[in-house]
Parts: C-alpha cells; structure tokens; sequence
C-alpha cells in the first residue's frame, strides 16, 4: 500500500519508519510544507519520495494528516474534496473542532479521526524515531461518523505497530487528552520559567537539577508551534483542568502555611496510588 | 574503611552498593531503625553486618545518616556525643535546621553536611540502585564549620563514585533545593490528583496516560514519609516557590481566558531554553 504522510514531524515521521519497517507500507511518500524537512526525510529514509500535495493524493490509498492541529483544520476539508476512494487519517491532540468542520462532507466517511497517545519533548523529522508508539494506545473518535471498511483497514495499521486501541467520542477525548497530557505541558513550562529566571540572576540552579526538575521540567522543551494551537483548540477543557491543578496547589500552599502536615500526608498518599498506574 | 550507614533507604543503599563496589569501603554496617530493612540489605549483600547503632558506631571510621531529614535531626546530636575521631556526614535534602542544631556542638568540626543531588521515585532498601549518583553533583554546605581533614576524606569519598562537588551556605542550598526539587515533587502530587479522582468517576485516564502525565505525575510516587519532613524543615522557601508557580501558572491561565496566544507563544519559548541545560 502506498501511503501519504502530510507533515513529516516526530508523530508523522516516526509512523512513517514504523509502517515502512513493519511491511503495512510499500511505499511512504512525503509532503511537508518545509522542504528542508523533505530533504532532511529523504536523506534519512523515513520517506520514500517527497511530492506536492495533489500529486502525493492521487498516488496513495491513504493519507494520514500530521501537521499542528490548526493546519489540520484547514487542509482536512480540502483533502475531502478530492478524495475518491482513499482514506484519510489525522493523529492530532484535538477531535472536537476538526470534526465539526468536516461535518456533513460528502466524503466524511472517508476519514478515520485518530489519536495515537505517544509523543516525546522534542519535534520536527530529526525527532522520528522508531518504536516511539509499541504497545500504546490510539484514540478512535467518532468512529459511526466513518465508513466500517476504513476504520478496518485503520484499525489495521494501528494494530501491525502494534498499538492498542480505544474508542471515545471526540468531546470525551478532548476532555480526557486535557487531564493526561496537555495540563501536564502548562505545568512543566510554569515549573521552567522561574527557575531559568532564578539561574540568570544567581546561577547555580541547574548544576543542581537533578531528578525532580528534570522529570517536571522535561516537557518545557516542547516546540510552541505544536502546542498553541493545541491549547486554542482545547481551551475550555484546559482551563477547567488548569483551574483544578491550581486549587490542588493552593490546597498545598494552605496546609503549609497552617502546618497542617498530617492532611499534607493524606494527599500525598492518596496521589501515591499513582504507582499502580503509572509504569 | 569500615563505615556505617544509617538508614538503608534509596539514598543510603546506593551509595552503600557503591562505595563497596568501587572499594572506597571494605567493611559497610548497616543500622536501620527497621529489621526488615537490615535483613533485605543483608540479603542483597548491600550491607556487611547489621549492627545496633552503637556498635556499629565503634567500628567504623565514617558514618553516613541516611534517615528522613527529621530522625536526622533527632540523631546527628547523639552520634557527635559519640564522636572520638570518627567523620559523620548526612546525605539529607535540607541543611538550615540540621545545621543549627549543631551548631556549638563541640563536636561540629567532625561533620560535613552533604546533599548528593540524585534519586528516583522510589524509596525503600528495595530501591537502592548501582551508579544512582555517577556524574551527578553533590553540594557541601557550610564547610568552612568542619575540619578540613574530614572535608578533604568526604571530597574523596564523593570523587570516588565519580561524583561533582560544588559548595554552598544552607540558606542558599536550601532555596536552592526548594527550586530544583521540593516544587517538582509537589506540582508531581498535584498533577496525579485530579486525573485520580477523574479517573475513580469515569475511568479511561490512565489507558491514555503517555508522555506528558508519565513525567509530570512520576514523583507522586514518591514517599511522604520521606518528603513530609523536608517540607516541614523548608517550608518556607517551598512557600516562596510554589507562590512563585502558582502565579506562573496564573499568568497562563489568564493568557488563556483573554485568548491572547501570543504572550502564551513568547512565554513557551523562554522555557524553552530549558532545553540547553537540562539532558
């Protein structure tokens, strides 16, 4: 099968290898509105030959739509308009505003929304990497909205990697993805920003750095382009979860100020049943 | 050298398993308030002997208290009542208040306050790990109060793991901390929460838990028996620095309520530069 990866980035680009390694794929072509990143792509193997969007189209049976969500919403509802028989694919952090603007295409069921729930700090083709999506799970959103042959054949990808699969409607999703992931983004770059300010005027904070920061703060790396428009797509979710961090924090900040550590402990042992979670 | 370590935690049982393999140590007693601990430590071969603190105190020529920064406090007085020609030095996360306590102690120069910046999640004899500390940095504080013979003994115990060693005041060390450890364990807490509770009443989180939640929630594994007493002995530079978060965190919640992605965008590329100092 020939497949078209638009956006050749860390998601993009490290499904690229992943299907042409497992055989799913015969041929990957790339399009990258960056053609540094196409060249970068090529030299690197991840893709086979890099075209331009109409020409990548017609020479594939299925796309998957990788660039920053807010592209996505402006090339999705074009890739509709010219598809005939192939299937579309996104993998973005957001489903309920990509899905209302294709709602009600003639070709709407042609394309599959999905979610594969793995990433790492770093961005751009340089960051593809193998194995990044091995034993995860994807997001299935909508899946009533899609023709049943193209969520199999999908269901089929992500499977060869192989991932694991959910199925949530994308308003769930975006409320889940808030809780798991994008909260964790806001948090890591407010734990940076103080300390890289601290280290300007009295130095010394990062020689120390040692496993706290550098777990908390790992996710500050992230590149803004891929996470604006994320946080605009999802910003009432966001803010309902950031409002609930903050207070879990002041709730912190209380029992400090009144000494209170015998409760300080009971929710630090309650948020340590993360351990049965969490690997 | 024969030495003792106290408290054969995560801390205590790596630089155990260590300074036995690397050779700094011939002999390492173990002395843990729990025998459980000691027949563990025994068991894996980290420790020698299993010894009541007295005892093992006559035997060794340098001791390391590796206990809860609270116990240490009770403890450090005693053994420098003990004290003939012997080193002490504690490995604790906190220095102003052990510190003070030992202040005058006719006995003060025979002790180093050490802090070897490194750790996991995970606590216990079972967590002791080989090569924990290798490359790491270990602070001194306040060594112009030891003896230099002793100082010079602890820089090459520290070397010999191959530890770094920089110098700091406890007040400064503890701010410090406060930045670069203490905040990143409460923000880690304070992340598991909410996703625990969301996850009670809808389940899913935690099969889409990736990336983002896995570094920022890891330290809520972390124990509170040994994380309660460092709050309590810093609680007010760790006041400082989550007020200082809080508001951060403030700040991106406001740039969220008035939309404005733009100042959101700047702000992310200043943490950004986290990226040049952090591995």
């Amino acid at each position: 099968m020939t497949i078209s990866v638009i956006g050749i980035g860390l998601i993009g680009g490290s499904l690229a290898i992943t299907l042409k390694e497992n055989g799913f794929a015969d041929t990957i072509i790339g399009v990258d509105a960056n053609t540094e990143s196409e060249h970068k792509a090529l030299r690197r193997k991840i893709i086979d030959e890099a075209l331009p969007l109409s020409e990548a189209f017609e020479r594939s049976q299925l796309i998957i739509l990788a660039t920053p969500v807010d592209s996505m919403r402006e090339l999705l509802p074009q890739i509709l308009d010219q598809v005939e028989d192939q299937v579309v694919i996104d993998v973005g952090s957001t489903k309920e505003l990509l899905l209302d603007r294709v709602k009600g295409h003639p070709k709407r069921q042609n394309f599959v929304a999905t979610h594969p729930m793995a990433g790492t700090e770093y961005s751009g083709v340089e960051a593809a990497i193998p194995n990044l999506f091995d034993e995860k799970y994807t997001v299935f959103c909508d899946v009533e909205d899609s023709n049943p042959k193209a969520v199999e054949l999908v269901e089929a990808l992500y499977r060869s990697i192989p991932m694991k699969i959910t199925y949530l409607d994308a308003k769930a999703h975006d409320i889940h993805t808030a809780y798991v992931s994008h909260i964790s983004h806001i948090s890591s770059y407010a734990i940076a920003l103080p300390d890289l300010e601290k280290e300007k005027h009295e130095g010394r904070i990062f020689q120390l750095a040692s496993t706290g920061l550098s777990a908390t703060a790992r996710l500050a790396k992230s590149a803004p382009d891929t996470w604006i428009p994320i946080f605009r797509q999802n910003r009432d979710n966001v803010l309902d979860v950031l409002d609930e961090h903050i207070n879990t924090l002041s709730k912190f900040r209380t029992l400090l100020i009144k000494k209170d550590f015998e409760q300080f402990h009971e929710l630090m042992e309650e948020a340590n049943h993360i351990k049965k979670i969490l690997e």
